[in-house]
This record gives structure tokens, C-alpha cells and sequence, in this order.
């Protein structure tokens, strides 16, 4: 009976929550605002990601950032001092992932006039930010080398989600056992149109790729 | 309006959890059987965590597993093949978290009598396994090394619920800054009774002393 009833309530929220999202994309299009939903576990290296990347295009694009979280502040305050753009927090009260309404509130609450890309930082979570469409005009799912390559088969709505799937903390592969090709086969038989990059937010590597990616994906979407 | 409705919903679904998780654990106790919730990040080695402490206590009491997961059933099979105790997967069908209806079913259809003791390994996730009382015994809590000391402050709820933290993936302190006394300070403040193991499941380092407070915490119980 309990479970009825919580999946009834899911659905509702699921149909609210996918025309709030829509009214977001459509919006952020016409203000030619791309807008990126950073999303992984705990502890995967969003925010050292980030703050190396934006620290390589800023100089190309008009940045933002909106970290999410529970009830912390420190990814916010580490954004905007390691790289200068506008960041705010976005605090979730406990609950497990962001909303669309979160997101709107959000980014009218943080100002988007003149922004070229804005970053969200979801909550670190592999199950529930796969579920809500956030309004984002793409998803990065980034999956760290300590975490394993079978993280695909154990939390596929998430893998399947994703545009861009990013594997993090390269340099740990001294130490782990990570097979990159067996974890893209298990991501593509889920996600045919998932793109690969594998990066050390710490050494560089790879950075560079996800960097100009990135760029001209936002070039093309604001010409098109 | 969405957000109230949904959090009505929440406290009704907690209270209900709440009263079916002390059944369970009055059950438990009845039959002197000892139940681990075992959470974490994804990723973070409970199965390898698991594989590692069984095959030390096996001898001394009788173990059973039960591994949920979303849609997958790798972690049961690794479990029964590399230390032969009886293992089930139970799958949540994309909820991301056990509750205490899930895990008194479990029980029930895995078969409890002349059980001493057994490990749950619930949904990889910070957040919402935190929110549902499973009717456990103790609770486990693993932060892996390449996580980030800063997980407590990130996720406080979890922390403040598990009575056993476990550093685990010690030995990728070599390329991880982790600083395990800045760690346990901060879950000392979210929660004064915590204690903590730090460990290595692939070498070995640690796994005695938590192989035996665990056994002794069994027998104690047992003998209450």
C-alpha cells in the first residue's frame, strides 16, 4: 500500500517537474544561455573539475556557477575564490537532488542576463538527480577512476541520462583497477550518443579535449 | 504548493518506516540475531569491504548477506563466490534507498533461524539511506579515502546516524590527501558516540581490529 501510493506522488511530480524543465530550455535558448548539469557520486571531484575547467575558458565565455548542496557552503566559496566568476549555493533543505523549480528560482535569483554558460553542481548522488530533469541544456555525469568501472550496471538511469560522461581522477590509476573501455562499452549499450572524456583535474590531462568541446558546443548552440 | 505536497507525504511515509523498523528490531532481538546496515557513496568498497570481513568471522558466527541494489545482481554473486555464505539480492526497482518494509520482506524470504549475524548492503548513496530507519541493529558508515575529509560536512545526516564510520581504501592515501583526524572531528561534532575503523581491504591493514569489535559487539548483544 505504502509503495503505491509514494509511486502515484512520484508520477505527479514527474509530469510537473518535465513542463517546468521545458519552460527552462526554452527560455535559456532564447537568452542563448547554456546551461550544464555537473552531476556524479559523493567525493568524485566535481568541484576541482570545475574549477579547472572554467579557469581554462573564462576568458572565452561569460561564466556562472550554482552549487548545490544539503546544507554546506564550502563548494561555493572554493568556486568563486579559485576562479573569480560569480557563484552562489543553492541549498536543498535535505532533499536528494534539484528540481526544475530549484533551478529556475535559482538562476532568476542569481541574474543570467549576459551569462554564456552556467554550471549547476547537483547534489553528489548517483540515483535521484537522474530522475528530475533540471531544464539543463546538457549533462555531465562525471565518474571517478576510485569508484570502479561497474558503476554503470549498478545505476544505469544515470549513465543513460547523460550526454557527457567524464571519468575523473586519472591520476589514481596507479592504484585502481579501472578498465576505461570495458566502462564505455557498459555506458554505450545504454547511451549509444554518450561522449567520453577521461581527465585529471589534478596533472591537466585531458582537460584541454573537455575544454574545447565544451566551447564550441557552446558557439554552436548560441549560432544555431 | 509541489514541495508541501511532497513533504506531507515524506512524514507520513517516515512515521510509518519508523514503527515497521522497531518491529523488525524487536524481532531481531527475539531471535538473537544481529543486523548491519551497511551505507556509503558509491563506490566507496563495501562489497570488497564485506568479501574481506566475512572471510575473518566466518568461523564464529553464522552470516548471511543481503545486497540491494537498483537492477543489478553482480554484488550477491561476488559475495556467495568469494566467501560462501548464503547472499540474496534485493532490488528497489529504482527507488534509492531500502526501507524498513523492504528489508522485514527480505528477512522473511531469506530465512533467519540459527543466523547470528547479517549484513545489509544497502542502495551506494549519502542521502536518502540516511532518512529510513531499515530496523538494523548497527549501523556502518564507509567514507573511502578518495572522497574527501570534507564528507561530513557535506552530508551530516548520514554521519550523525551511522554508529561505525569506516575509513576505507586506505592504502590510496599515497595519491589522496585525506586527513582522517580532521575527518573524525567533524563527525565527532554531528555525532559524539561515532566510532571508527580505518582500513584497507585489499591489504589487510586495519581489518582486524573492526573484525573484532564487531564479533564482540554480536556476542554482547546475544548475551544482553
Amino acid at each position: 500500500m505504502d509503495k503505491v501510493r509514494i509511486i502515484k506522488v512520484k508520477q505527479s511530480v514527474f509530469a510537473n517537474n518535465n513542463a517546468r524543465a521545458e519552460e527552462t530550455r526554452a527560455k535559456l535558448k532564447q537568452k542563448k544561455l547554456f546551461l550544464v548539469n555537473v552531476m556524479s557520486s559523493p567525493g568524485s571531484g566535481k568541484t576541482t573539475f570545475l574549477v579547472n575547467l572554467i579557469n581554462r575558458i573564462k576568458d572565452q565565455l561569460k561564466i556562472g556557477v550554482m552549487e548545490a548542496d544539503i546544507d554546506a557552503t564550502v563548494d561555493a566559496e572554493t568556486i568563486a575564490t579559485k576562479t573569480g566568476v560569480p557563484s552562489i549555493q543553492i541549498h536543498t533543505s535535505g532533499e536528494c537532488h534539484l528540481d526544475a523549480k530549484m533551478v529556475d528560482d535559482g538562476l532568476t535569483g542569481f541574474g543570467i542576463d549576459g551569462l554564456d554558460l552556467v554550471f549547476l553542481e547537483n547534489i553528489g548522488n548517483l540515483v535521484c538527480p537522474a530522475e528530475f530533469d533540471t531544464g539543463a541544456t546538457c549533462s555531465f555525469e562525471l565518474l571517478s577512476i576510485p569508484e570502479g568501472d561497474d558503476k554503470p550496471l549498478k545505476y544505469p538511469l544515470m549513465f543513460s541520462v547523460a550526454d557527457v560522461v567524464i571519468f575523473t581522477k586519472l591520476d589514481a590509476k596507479v592504484v585502481f583497477d579501472f578498465d576505461i573501455q570495458k566502462a564505455e562499452e557498459r555506458i554505450l549499450k545504454l547511451n549509444p550518443k554518450a561522449k567520453f572524456f577521461p581527465v585529471s583535474a589534478k596533472t591537466g590531462e585531458g582537460m584541454d579535449a573537455i575544454a574545447d568541446y565544451l566551447v564550441q558546443a557552446v558557439k554552436a548552440y548560441q549560432q544555431d
